[in-house]
């Protein structure tokens, strides 16, 4: 099997990722196109085969000898691949699989990227897995995966693992979603922009992100700048940082409280950036929001492993379980 | 199937509770014994052994003819039966399931009392079910349960669907394991008596709760009383009753979020005196928490169905499944 390739897509709102690889994920391939979400679902789907066939030629392959693709889109996805409502690209009920299968002449199955994300760091990580393993991945939002008996739990609504927006504050800050107190509102730079527009505009504190950030909005500080005002001390970013990591071990808590888990990861762009300052953080609160308490002896909180190509690779090793063992 | 016969014991820190079934779960004997935790575990094992035997006796049937007994008990139990903290028992790593089956000789499966309740409602309530059901039962305290592809949910740590220790309030009120703002700080009958203090030994709000408790303690108020002061329009006791409520709909919307369940079932105690009255109240917060929000649709919320005997049927569900599929 590990001589087989496959292709690995990762669609976004600003780009498209392709990676080619062997059986056992090892890239031998790969590609990248501006998404450009304006030229609608075929536009997108359009631009998303060329770039695995550019993929295909750097790694000096044909597309026809790649055994299946997977592709990680950010929506809840329906089993039959069907993107149901992906808000920053504009699609409602897309049939997603089946337009990149159609173009790419080859067996396509679709996930959420969270979702793909989780799986490949199950699949793909350093140690071997077996148990349940948890994937919560901070960027510009927090999205989160569920893996348990070696597949993804996506729910009877196709929809869970929509971790971000667990409540973790009953009261706390509205979030984008509508509700109030969502682990995204704290846990994400849409949610940290909150803090820090309530620190620097509202109560005039001093932090030097405003100059690091030049024109750049709050809404979503790069992740390498949060992590030059962490080294710098800064006591805005620092404490904003601080609330996340709080309120991801809220979450991480309930979470081990609920599932069990043997393994919860932590990724996404700000860990990649601040996950040796933060994973302590994170680990500390989680102590004291698991039951039993201060008993976090079963469950491993680790950093995730594929870093940027934690998509794509996730949905490679997605399509090739799904090659193996269809449902 | 359906024409051998089950034992169902469902061991508490009050009674010990058998039910003679056949393979339908329908009660063909039924037997109750008073579990005395101060005589120790053998002293307890040899009461469920006898109340076994009475039960049997009630239905005119051998014990030898039994197939199978579950027991059902409150705490953690390892795979292998180990029952591995029972605080109102005083136990410690007791071999439960090993116990009880050398003195019926006759296969034993022990499991959680509250796993053991969620399973009966999979298994035994009136619809056919197949997805993700959820149990939550408020009395004394609040236990959870969680059924997936039929199974029920342990964990990794033999630990999982503590529901009852989820953090709902970061910042609340203390719980008896120690930690914050878990839901059975709020949605129990333990931390609905903090309320009642509260209103009524602090605030000194009128309530008809003190006379009607006559000399019993908050602790512990009968689930009857409760209705009677719900009816009368107690207000005390239907704040405590509806911000229960809202609790367990921040937590029901967390579930649904997270793992997107077919059935969400409400029980023990409380619910089977005032489910009429809580469950409107329960679903509107659920509606609040949920993500997407306002989206219930795909998730049925549903008052517990098997009363009294869930744990004791429960456990004997489990049994059955547990000779059908040893695993």
């Amino acid at each position: 099997l590990t001589e087989q390739l496959f292709a690995g897509v990762d669609i976004g709102g600003t780009k498209i990722s392709v990676l080619i690889t062997d059986g056992g994920g090892r890239a031998v391939g790969r590609a990248k196109k501006k998404s450009k979400p304006e030229k609608g679902f075929r536009g997108v789907m359009d631009r998303a085969a060329q770039t695995v066939a550019e993929a295909c030629d750097a790694a000096g392959v044909d597309v026809g000898s790649i055994k299946a693709a997977g592709v990680g889109a950010p929506s809840p996805i329906l089993p039959n691949g069907t993107a149901i409502n992906a808000t920053n690209m504009g699609w409602k009920n897309v049939p997603l699989a089946e337009a990149l299968r159609e173009r790419l002449k080859m067996p396509v199955f679709a996930e959420n990227d969270c979702n793909a994300g989780t799986f490949g760091e199950y699949a793909l990580g350093k140690r071997q897995r077996k148990g349940t393993l948890i994937g919560l991945f901070m960027g510009t939002g927090l999205g989160g995966g569920l893996v348990m008996n070696g597949k993804l739990v996506t729910g009877d609504n196709s929809m869970a693992a929509e971790i971000g927006h667990m409540t973790v504050n009953v009261d706390g800050r509205p979030c984008g979603c509508g509700k109030r107190g969502c682990l995204e509102a704290y846990a994400s730079k849409t949610g940290m922009a909150y803090a820090f527009k309530e620190a620097i505009l509202l109560e005039k504190r001093e932090s030097i992100l405003p100059k690091l950030m030049e024109d750049a909005g709050y809404d979503n500080v790069r992740s390498s700048l949060l992590k030059r005002a962490w080294d710098e001390g800064d006591a805005v970013v620092r404490e904003a940082l601080a609330q996340a990591a709080r309120y991801l071990g809220v979450a991480a808590g309930n979470l081990i409280t609920l599932l069990g888990p043997e393994t919860i990861v932590f990724g996404g762009g700000v860990f990649d950036a601040l996950g040796k300052e933060l994973l302590p953080l994170v680990k500390a609160s989680t102590k004291e929001h698991a039951f039993p308490p201060q008993s976090l002896a079963d469950t491993s909180l680790e950093l995730a492993q594929l870093g940027d190509d934690a998509v794509a690779l996730g949905a490679m090793a997605y399509a090739r379980s799904r090659l193996l063992a269809p449902s």
